[in-house]
């Protein structure tokens, strides 16, 4: 058995998913895996991780919509707006979601279903340059 | 240290939240484990894992509840309605909850707390057959 | 490569975050750790684990009036409610939040952002003492 860790990043344009599955795949696929546990970590508190479906674009766009009417972005509500309407309302999204994600690896490959994909999910209404850490522990 | 993974089905009917830490406590009596890191992956975006309480079973139904109010289903907020009102809700409501879950093995056993079980969440109206992997680390 | 767990409490006095991204660094200090894979899991379903900003005060004093608004204290919603009305609202935030966080050990250290903290996220009105199961895997 052994570990290996990577950092990818994820460049993002306002608000929404990004997929990233891809990334990973392609990084998992260099170590040729047959059982292990991939796990990803978002490194800021106004980006944060979710399994969606990836086969309709709809789902993410509504699952966007849900969190715009969520978690309201009126400064009147927060202390923290230094940074924008946007700001506070990122860090709630966050907590709401996920930082990190693991996924074991079965039989050769990442046990996501049909459907699921990775996505970062970007809460700030601004470009963002988001880290993600990945640690694979493998066979 | 080994690895192992398992692939169980949990059969539901209907919304609501499916206990199912026998099945992975019958898994990891096999395994004789001392030290180690259990974890369960649900290999669907409209079904979802949480921890809660498994002592008063009105605290899953208040929180099936809660999520039904939090989520509406309501057909006009939504894109991704092919399947009908508890479709996009479905996803959303995984989004709000858990894809995967990992617990210690300390001193010989799964470090749930006193009142903790592990639950598979339905979120939909129909019967499904959900698929959960789970992932083990041993000494 | 190795295992190690360990418990730590946290003492709470009433709702709120509480950051014990140190306590985790004090006993990962000791274990001289290269590459690896930390995890935190809270043994209770009326308290949860968040990652959230720690430089701002404001962000945690923000996320739990937020979570107070979520999830109203209004007895008349819920079955389960014996032990007050902050009862079940406290099942339903763990809920929504984390009851595990596992962080990737990168290059020597913990793979938090600058900015990211560790936090128990106490739901309960009263003090509270809340056990945290840590598991290590090193190299």
């Amino acid at each position: 058995m052994r570990q290996a860790t990577h950092q990818i990043f994820i460049a993002t344009r306002g608000k929404g998913l990004y997929e990233f599955t891809r990334e990973v795949e392609a990084w998992l696929a260099a170590q040729h895996v047959q059982t292990g546990l991939l796990t990803a970590f978002c490194q800021h508190t106004s980006a944060s991780l979710v399994i969606q479906e990836n086969a309709d674009p709809d789902v993410v766009a509504d699952l966007a919509d849900y969190f715009q009417r969520l978690v309201p972005e009126d400064t009147q509500l927060y202390r923290h707006t230094a940074e924008g309407p946007d700001d506070m309302t990122s860090h709630i999204r966050s907590a709401l979601t996920q930082t990190q994600l693991s996924i074991p690896i079965h039989v050769g490959r990442l046990a996501l279903g049909t459907w699921q994909g990775i996505y970062l999910f970007e809460h700030r209404a601004r470009s963002h340059r988001r880290g993600v850490v990945l640690h694979l522990l493998a066979d």
